[in-house]
């Protein structure tokens, strides 16, 4: 079998067509036709070699939606035919303490989809069975897909830090990962507060759920809110005024950062100390949390708001995504 | 009645002989007469105003234990003649949802011992019956006081965030919080190690209970230990190599910091995010807290190590802990 890619050559390059050999499979990988893939930041993060661990030629996408094609000896709940995603994961050590304890994703020795091996805009992927996941019917091929790490690196930290309906729920950056997290915390049952710098989003925020929109460039605002919010997420990738949202937290609030400056974050410990607060990052999820995500939003008809291109305009995809224009998130599509 | 105290008159000014008429008595009021108090480096930035929130004549001290002298018509289980503990909090507004959760130690009202009104390094001092602790009998009048502000600010940590018998855990600063914080974590059965960048501290480290010492200025030590503790505890003022400390953590682990830089903590994001990590305040503790501590203490023979000096010597004992040679913790004794 041939896998026809579309791979980069250099950081920043541009994405060319790309054909490698699988090799045999593996008892414990599943192989995967792939119809669509989502377009999500860490590819882009990936392209530019931003985290110094990228080779070359590089295959991006790690959101993928597609259907089982062949399953190594090994693979039981699986078979040809099934319609199944593929998220940032596709492997991990199976021996660690992470791994035994079901949380796979902390595995310091996780796999990634793109990482080191070819990823999702492609016809062909592979992976562990362990992270090849069913996906719901109430689910759309074609949306699907960035929910696999879109939308568990969002959902992931509600469960984890026990959001519950009574709570007050920020979300900083109304962009991909943050218009799934409007969705999420308004399924949760929560009040819903949307903090963005871009005005133009406030209509289409309460259309995601918010029930509050807050102009993040407005200092007064987010002074008003002084101690009332129980939990924020934050989708950003730029150093905010950290002890101003801090300060939006009631005693006891966390802010959960799950998108990662370049630089240090400057923390103020005062605001931190007296009102007994933490900063905690979160990073995608476990297969059970991807498993129950997705249950989750086919029962709560969560979905993102896509942008449906080609596979063969990936130039222009990553070019929109560059801009910072896609809204929300871009998923190609393979012909046929 | 007429009560004697020592006061500054200026920030960093000497303490002088005081005398003040503390007025009568109100209904939900508890007289404490002084017997010792216990000297937290909270008085020396109350003394400096280092928080701008110091008036003087200042009269420092808040871990006071003392002899109810006297007790408001509203005080039903406090009598004139127990034996009671007063730490830094003496009041709160009974009204928001922290007092109503029972965690009065974050009312955005909560009174302070010694904040603009007057504290325990005199013969008498007053708070509400709510903040006012029986001691059990099996703690010493001498060395109980830094308990009740040193010792529930380690120690409520470790509940909070439900450190566990199997669990390691780290101190940073082996000092008067530190000390105590090895001897709760040693009690609470874990594996507990000590970061000091004071290696002559290692004989008496292990001796309050670390089973490891590390010299926090060796980077490869810190290095060595990547991702094993569960939770550390930092009790310095200073700001520290805090990524290389999230990497001493394993995945899910906590830093918890219960004494603020000056300065903006700068934490990276990274070892936050893909450990999911937490970086977290803490500040004293409620009530009941404070007496669950108290009763724990008891039972596991937890003491602060204390340098007693007469309550007139009580500028010496400031330039003392000013020239950080406190070993461990000074304790003011009333004369008489």
């Amino acid at each position: 079998m041939t896998v026809h890619a579309y791979a980069a050559h250099e950081p920043g390059g541009r994405f060319e067509k790309f054909e490698y050999e699988p090799g045999p499979l593996q008892p414990s990988q599943v192989g995967i036709d792939v119809l669509c893939c989502g377009l999500c930041h860490s590819d882009l993060h990936m392209l530019d070699n931003d985290w110094g661990m990228t080779v070359y030629p590089f295959v991006a996408g790690h959101e993928v939606i597609g259907i089982v094609r062949e399953v190594g000896a090994d693979v039981r709940l699986l078979a040809p035919g099934d319609r199944v995603g593929l998220g940032w994961q596709c492997g991990s050590c199976l021996a660690c303490p992470s791994c035994r304890s079901g949380q796979e994703h902390l595995c310091g020795e996780s796999q990634g989809t793109c990482v080191q091996r070819h990823g999702g805009f492609a016809s062909h992927v592979r992976a562990d069975r362990r992270f090849v996941l069913p996906i719901p019917d109430g689910l759309k091929t074609e949306t699907a897909g960035p929910l696999l790490c879109g939308g568990v690196t969002v959902f992931s930290p509600l469960v984890n830090y026990d959001v519950r309906p009574t709570m007050k729920v920020g979300v900083i950056g109304i962009g991909g990962l943050g218009h799934l997290a409007l969705q999420f915390a308004d399924a949760f049952g929560c009040e819903v507060w949307a903090f963005s710098s871009t005005p133009e989003k406030e209509e289409e925020a309460y259309a995601f759920g918010a029930d509050h929109f807050i102009n993040s460039r407005d200092e007064n605002a987010l002074a008003l809110l002084g101690g009332t919010l129980d939990f924020i997420i934050s989708t950003v990738f730029i150093n905010l005024d950290w002890g101003a949202y801090l300060s939006t937290l009631r005693p006891n609030g966390t802010l959960c950062v799950v998108a990662s400056p370049a630089e240090d974050m400057p923390i103020p410990a005062f605001p931190l100390i007296v009102g007994q607060r933490r900063i905690a990052g979160s990073v995608i999820g476990s297969p059970l949390m991807e498993r129950q995500m997705l249950e989750f939003a086919a029962r709560h008809d969560i979905e993102p708001e896509i942008e449906l291109m080609e596979m063969s305009s990936i130039n222009e995809a990553f070019d929109k995504l560059r801009r910072n224009e896609a809204r929300y998130r871009i998923v190609l599509k393979n012909e046929g």
